[in-house]
C-alpha cells in the first residue's frame, strides 16, 4: 500500500493503509470558535496549548493547525502556534490555511515533513501551492473541487484528484505525497452522499492509489445523533480504504469506531491495542483513560453478549 | 439488485442491497439458554413468546426459529414454536435447524415463503434440502463450508458458495433464493478474519450477485467491548455489500450501527426513518422505544457537535 510520510524533528508518522487509520486533530482551528479566534488575534495561546495537549492524550496521531482569523496577520500567527506546538511535542502537524503566504510562513517555521492543508484542483492554486510543496519536501491535502465548484457527481470529483495528482507529477511531487479529500457531503442533504463517497475512496484507493483524508463530521451535518453517523461513516469509508481523517480526537463514538476498524480490518494484529485500551480501565484522567474505564464498566454489564 | 422474497401469509419482505439491511432476530434459539430449552422441552412457551415480542417490538424484521434440543422431539416442537408465532404475528421466518426432518416440519408448518436456515457445500446436505427449497418454493441460507471444513482462505469458501448457486440452478432455484453467510471467523483468533469476510462478501455481490447474511457477534468472540466491534463489522460489512445478519435486535449499538449504516448507504431517503427515530422521544416502553429516548438524551448532551 501507499506509505504517506510526515515528520515532526524527531517522530515519523505514516498515513497507510497497512497502518492504523490516522486520526488527525481538527481543534486547533479558530473557525467558529470566537473566543479563541479572539485569544489568538491577542497572541495568547493557552487554548491552544491545552486543545494540543488534550488531543495527543486522546490519540491524536497529528494535529492539524489553522489560524484563519479575519483582519489578523495569518501567516505569523499560524507560525507562532506551530513554533509553539513543536516546543512541547514531537507530534507531526498539518499546515491549515487558505492563504498563500500563510502556508509559506508555516512551512518555514516547521521542523520536520508536513502536511500541508490543501490544494485544489483550480489551476492557480495548483501553480501556488505545489511549487510549496516541492520545495519543503512535504505532503499535501488534495481537495477533489475546481474552478466549477464541488461536483455532486464522484466520477466528476474523482477526475479532479486524478488532474492534481498529474499536475504534482510535473512537479515531481509522487502521489504518495498526495493525500486526496473526496469531500463529503452533508447526507441529509444529498441521500447520496454517502454512497457516493465510499465510490470515491474505493477509485482513488483502487486506480490512484493514494491516501484518501476527509473531515468526519460533515457527512451528519442537521442531522439528530450526528456521533452514530459519524462513527457508521468512518468504519465504513476506512473499509472501502480511507486511511485518515480530521476530527475530534475527544469525540468517544468516533475514535472508537476508527479502532474497531482497525481491528475488523486486520491492522490491530493479535487485537493488542484493542485489548490494552479496553480491558482494564486507565488511571490517568486524560480522555484516553476515560474511554478505557467506560469500555470496561460497559463490558461488565454486557458480560454474556453473543 | 438482486431481492430475495419472504413472506408470512400476510406480509412480505424483500432482502436486498437496494432495501434497508434486514435484521433476523436470533433470541428463539435454546442453544446456550438452559432455561429456555428445558421450557421448550416441556410445552411452555411463555419464553418464546415473550423473546419474539421483544425482537419485532425492537425492529426485527425477520425472527430465526430454532429448536436444537439435544434428546427431544425437535420436528415437533419446531412445528409448534412456528405456529404459535405466526398465531399473533405476521413477521416472515427463517427455519432453522441441522436435523432435515425438522426442516421439512417447519416447513410444513409455516404459511409462506420462509428463509431455510441452512444448506452447506456437503454433498449430502445439498441432495436432502435443496428438494425441501424447490417443493416449499422458499429461499435458503447457504453455509459457505463443505465435506473438508471452514477454509481460512476466502477465495475457497467463495468457491463453495459458487457450488451451492450452481447445484440450487440444477434444480431450477434461481441464485436470487441462496442467501450466502460467508462465514465470520472470531477476529481474535485469526488477525484478518475481518479483511476476509469483508473481501468475501465484495465478491459474493459482484461475481455471484447474491444476497448475503451472517450472524453478527462471532467477530468479537472472545475480547472486550464486544459491540463496539461488532456495530464496527456491521457497518463495514453493509458497506461491503452485505444485505442481512442474524442478530440480537435488543442490542442497542448493534441496531445504531445499522440504523446508521442505512443512513450513509443512502437507503434511508431523505433520512427520514433515522430522524422519527432519534428525534423525539417515543413514549411507549418497547425496547425500540428505550433506543430512540436513549438517543435523544444523548443528543442533548452533545449539542454543539461538529
Amino acid at each position: 500500500m501507499t506509505n504517506t510520510i510526515v515528520s515532526s524533528a524527531t517522530r515519523e508518522h505514516i498515513i497507510s493503509l497497512d497502518k492504523p487509520f490516522t486520526i488527525i486533530g481538527e481543534r486547533i482551528n479558530p473557525t467558529g470558535r470566537k473566543r479563541l479566534a479572539e485569544e489568538m488575534r491577542n497572541g495568547n495561546f493557552e487554548t491552544v496549548e491545552r486543545d494540543a495537549r488534550a488531543q495527543i492524550a486522546a490519540g491524536a496521531h497529528m494535529l492539524d493547525v489553522n489560524a484563519g482569523i479575519p483582519l489578523a496577520d495569518e501567516a505569523a500567527i499560524l507560525a507562532k502556534v506551530i513554533r509553539l506546538i513543536q516546543s512541547f511535542s514531537d507530534i507531526p502537524l498539518s499546515i491549515d490555511s487558505s492563504i498563500i503566504a500563510a502556508l509559506e510562513a508555516g512551512l518555514e517555521a516547521y521542523e520536520g515533513r508536513a502536511l500541508l492543508n490543501s490544494v485544489t484542483g483550480e489551476d492557480e492554486r495548483l501553480e501556488a501551492v505545489l511549487p510549496l510543496v516541492k520545495k519543503y519536501d512535504c505532503s499535501v491535502i488534495a481537495i477533489s473541487n475546481d474552478e466549477s465548484g464541488i461536483s455532486e457527481d464522484p466520477d466528476v470529483r474523482f477526475a479532479v484528484a486524478k488532474k492534481i495528482v498529474e499536475r504534482a507529477a510535473d512537479f515531481s511531487i509522487g502521489f504518495e505525497r498526495i493525500v486526496v479529500d473526496p469531500l463529503v457531503m452533508p447526507i441529509g442533504a444529498l441521500s447520496q452522499a454517502g454512497a457516493g463517497a465510499l465510490h470515491l475512496i474505493r477509485r482513488l484507493r483502487e486506480e490512484l492509489k493514494v491516501n484518501t483524508c476527509c473531515g468526519a463530521s460533515n457527512i451528519s451535518f442537521g442531522l439528530p445523533k450526528r456521533h452514530a453517523l459519524n462513527a457508521a461513516f468512518l468504519a465504513m469509508a476506512s473499509g472501502a480504504g480511507m486511511s485518515s481523517a480530521i476530527m475530534n480526537p475527544l469525540h468517544e463514538e468516533e475514535m472508537v469506531a476508527i479502532k474497531s476498524s482497525d481491528v475488523i480490518a486486520g491492522k490491530d494484529v493479535g487485537c493488542t491495542r484493542w485489548i490494552k485500551r479496553f480491558r482494564e480501565p486507565e488511571t490517568d484522567s486524560t480522555t484516553g483513560a476515560q474511554i478505557g474505564a467506560r469500555g470496561a464498566r460497559r463490558r461488565r454489564r454486557e458480560s454474556g453478549v453473543g
